[in-house]
């Protein structure tokens, strides 16, 4: 694809050169969903395995995997997520460590019977915490949005109160786009005596994120997507330092044990986040979003949210110009600063359109009802993709229209 | 290291050259901890990053990703598990599925009360055990033996009763290499009711295992020992087929729902052992452990089995002949039918034996009180590697005699 003009001026327009496949024709709109790998990556896997794994063996884990989830985590917190050193910990799927998150959670706000949830949630977040709620015998509160729009403090403030153990939201909506006040929304939903848990799932690596800033209690995040950890791609856990003496989880493992080869049968939580690992980390999985992490530091975290906001401005305004006229409907915030890293365009064919583009090698995604999902990854993504994949999607709605 | 005449021997000697560092003089005793990764694997994690995650990019969701925890489980289970297919599913660590293990059987058995473990089982299992145990309100009955024995069927007749929930042991014991006799405890457990589950992170991949054969209801493992899965590859769960109606986990995510996006706040799980999944699966981790596979399928494990015990009875050959005189004592079965892939040796100086062999290039473990573990990753190990960590060994206790 040539470039634009908006790419000759884009400043960060050469580190797309630094990812795999980007000098091909395919048009990636789902970098929201599973981020582009590096080209380092690839070298850099294969040089671990002969390298620290087939070299080292088992003298890795001293010399670094051990702490590993921990030094890898600073690098995130310092990077992309406002977080001091100590309070970041990578391992496990995000599913797990929202479990744990969450159980932690009602575990330190006793005789409190409510999480208080989006409607509009992602699945597994809900469905974590309707497993949550149901071990503990708390019941789920749900606070109902327009579909395209996030939540507003003061809906929050409307539900929270004396009951309530935990507001738990996304940070960035993966339907919407929607990106949440989240330091208001923290304020409103402690000052009620609640803690708040974030996921940062949509917004890790893309939206400056201030979870020390916030005053956020807990947060995590996927690294698959904007962090370009690869698919399955360890997830991580913050929990600020003033809750580490306080907050303890329930998969008690070896790894987030004082001693993990303790004898006795009592396992006694280690000092600081750690304490929210269980099992072996995932050494190999952490790999690649280190790689993303130093290209990430370099480039600074304002710059690629600069370029974001561009792009799905972008986005919107062709979507504006060429699709609204076909009834086609923006289900993302209009003010970028109400926005993630993707828009969502709405119209009743789009489950019918995706499926047509990804033969055409567009590659945006589908979410019900009716939404297609444009997640535009700042460093892999150029102007040019934007506007051949929002011609594509035109000929594909207008087809049917 | 030349070849002794046992490797000349060797009908599986030729397979050495499949794994990376086998041609320095490096002495690997710890593959029962870490295995060598196999040479193939750097490139193919290589090959992966540029093929299908940096060209199919998402869309390796719908063509691979999303049933590789199954497919892989199935091979896992027809080539060293003994479990037909639908059984076995990857994913998480040990202790994460450790965990959804024993809540998903202490649920099934209610108004039972204990939880049957071994005295000296590996520390993750009787962490989590003791968390679970807590939460649910159960208590944990221990089964005390030997330091160097393992659990006897007997042992576990006298101590499950009406009151038993789950009996949770480990194939093969980390610390002492004992192989239980686990069809009979199997049997005698669910004589009285009681669910078992099986840790296989000692013996799957070395040990034949037979859990439909068992008649076992549950089971876990890791894959970076014997399965050469690399530092935090994922682990697997087995649960027997009769059960994926009755059985449920608390880490309810969206890859184990009947509808990873459904638009409802409840949810349902999935048919069969999908279900034990939560999060998004590791696939980049899966990756080594396909290629341990593919080999370990070629060779069969009853030839790695026969193998090992070659290779664990030369060790003990060679410990009574040099180190029995010096006063280290064996703290294994001396019947090989009785022992896994690893034999400890024990000394009270062992600790600084370990640390002064790891500096000579000399790598076993070692495990409190005073074990020195000779693991011996059939496939990657050779009898000369044997005969020149005893000498060393030898050296070294000698020089603290």
């Amino acid at each position: 694809m040539d470039p634009t003009p908006l790419d000759l001026a884009d400043p960060l327009a050469a580190h797309r050169e630094c990812f795999i496949g980007v000098d091909t024709d395919l048009v990636y709109f789902d970098g929201n969903s599973l981020g582009r790998p590096l080209r380092k990556t690839g070298q850099g896997l294969s040089s671990f395995v002969t390298g620290p794994w087939g070299g080292r063996l088992i003298r890795g884990w001293d010399e670094e995997w051990f702490d590993l989830p921990l030094t890898l985590g600073d690098e995130l917190g310092r990077i992309a997520l406002g977080a001091a050193a100590g309070q970041v910990a990578v391992g496990d799927s995000t599913t797990v460590l929202l479990y744990k998150a969450m159980r932690a959670a009602v575990a330190a706000r006793p005789g409190r019977t409510e999480i208080v949830l989006h409607r509009d949630e992602f699945p597994t977040d809900r469905y974590v915490a309707d497993g949550v709620a149901r071990e503990c015998g708390l019941t789920l509160r749900w606070i109902d949005t327009d579909p395209a729009a996030g939540v507003a403090p003061e809906q929050v403030d409307e539900v929270v109160g004396e009951r309530t153990a935990l507001v738990s939201l996304s940070h960035v909506s993966y339907r919407s786009g929607w990106r949440a006040d989240a330091a208001a929304i923290t304020r409103v939903a402690q000052q009620a005596g609640a803690l708040v848990l974030w996921d940062l799932s949509h917004s890790g690596g893309v939206v400056p994120v201030e979870l020390d800033a916030w005053g956020a209690d807990l947060a995590v995040g996927c690294t698959y997507k904007y962090l370009n950890g690869g698919p399955g791609a360890p997830a991580y856990v913050y929990v600020a330092a003033r809750h580490h003496d306080e907050l303890t989880q329930p998969v008690q493992g070896w790894m987030g044990a004082t001693d993990p080869f303790l004898m006795g049968p009592t396992y006694t939580p280690v000092a600081g986040v750690r304490r929210f690992l269980s099992g072996t980390p995932p050494i190999l999985g952490m790999l690649p979003v280190r790689d993303m992490l130093g290209l990430l530091g370099e480039v600074g975290i304002d710059a690629v949210r600069h370029k974001s906001v561009a792009l799905t401005s972008y986005a919107v305004e062709l979507a504006d110009a060429h699709l609204a006229p076909l009834g086609v409907g923006l289900a993302s915030p209009r003010d970028p600063q109400q926005r993630g890293g993707h828009v969502t365009l709405r119209h009743p064919a789009m489950q019918q359109v995706v499926a047509e583009l990804w033969r055409r090698d567009v590659i945006p995604d589908y979410r019900d009802p009716g939404g297609l999902r444009i997640g535009l990854s700042p460093l892999s993504t150029s102007f040019a993709e934007v506007e051949a994949g929002i011609a594509a999607i035109t000929e594909e709605v207008a087809r049917r229209s």
